[in-house]
């Protein structure tokens, strides 16, 4: 497998054609931006963190049934994934009331959600990734009705795998962001990544913010805080 | 029916308590806001525009077997109401994209939507009327899954009644919003009002706007263009 020419370069990876049609090769950078690019940094080790935990955890969820794009890890930074169509969407699951909704909807940090809220953004940075529903969805035909049916429950089936997983090595999973695309026959897979980059950790008897929050709001020990969800999941 | 006490003195209407405890009077008034209230100011006879083709459109739907609150049209500004509790939802029901979608989404105004869209805003002037979905409105309980089916489904038959009576009339009904109550023995009916102060009306052959755009817009002519609406509707 080798890398051929890049296709995409976005904030935090690296995307490469490879001589398989079927295949790309995405490489994790240590680049980190917030608040739609507006704040920019970077974090030692992070793409070598974010590759290993990402394919570890889709790892897990193959073992569950869900189809991903994971192919085989490289190495350290890199891995080879299938080739996928993106939805335009980013699914944005929520267990505990953190971030953006907190803002929105007045509810205080740390809010336990009576029931698991799925929100759909957008995937447009000029118009900043706005919040749209399944009304919008079909009226500017990103997905149809049948692929959102798809993303819908197989976000909810992660978000059950996932928070069981993370409660095992005690870690509330708070909310995370999945990005689904299509295969070249149809099929809806998980893409994208499942990292400290995309997700809310917060450890279970601290309450001590494990991800990218550290960075986004300044609070210092951000290395230390992707290193330990590498300790916890992978034993490293 | 007689007005007792004051019960609740919102931006565009009065509401009164009454000697039947079923029932209520709303008082509509002339003053005007936008932008959440940012924008102040008055529509000279707004308050008998509205309530007359508010109570006029509700008839056609009561017709249509779509329950409402309308009782009846008391005088010129005021109308005896069936008392509700008033569901925390916006619902903004969009044939064309305009106003807030249009920016958000980057939608040329005017863009026909291929799909009927619908939106939800939670009812909170502190945190701006935010838009969320079904899975914020059953996390935060603002409505049960069977309400929300019978509002969505309410909405759109509202949707397709209206949008033939008015192109019979020559409006394009661009948008509008819906809010709906729940009476004391448990059913969702049609509540607030339909009115140029809730819809986008344009007229289908000048493209002139016929609402509350032209005041939110300092187009001109507002008066004038609430006159037309309630000519075109009750001929007057």
């Amino acid at each position: 497998m080798k890398k051929t020419t890049l296709l995409y370069e976005g904030k935090a990876k690296k995307v490469f054609k490879t001589d398989d049609e079927e295949k790309l090769i995405v490489s994790y950078k240590d680049d980190a931006t917030a608040f739609n690019g507006v704040k920019k940094g970077s974090i030692e080790e992070k793409g070598s963190v974010n590759n290993r935990v990402s394919n570890y955890l889709m790892g897990l969820l193959e073992k569950e049934g869900i189809p991903t794009h994971l192919i085989e890890e490289l190495n350290e930074r890199e891995t080879v994934v299938r080739k996928v169509q993106i939805v335009p969407l980013e699914v944005i699951v929520r267990n505990i009331a953190a971030g953006s909704l907190s803002k929105r909807l007045g509810l205080e940090e740390g809010t336990k959600m009576a029931s698991t809220v799925l929100e759909y953004c957008y995937k447009n940075d000029d118009l900043g990734d706005p919040m749209i529903n399944d009304y919008h969805i079909y009226a500017m035909s990103l997905a149809t009705e049948e692929e959102l049916k798809t993303i819908a429950d197989m976000s909810l089936k992660i978000n059950t795998t996932l928070t069981t997983y993370f409660a095992s090595i005690n870690i509330e999973l708070v909310d995370f962001k999945l990005e689904f695309g299509r295969t070249s026959d149809g099929h809806i897979i998980l893409a994208d990544e499942i990292s400290p980059d995309t997700c809310r950790f917060w450890d279970k008897n601290t309450g001590e913010k494990l991800d990218k929050d550290r960075f986004r709001r300044d609070l210092g020990k951000v290395e230390d805080a992707y290193q330990e969800i590498l300790k916890r999941t992978l034993g490293k």
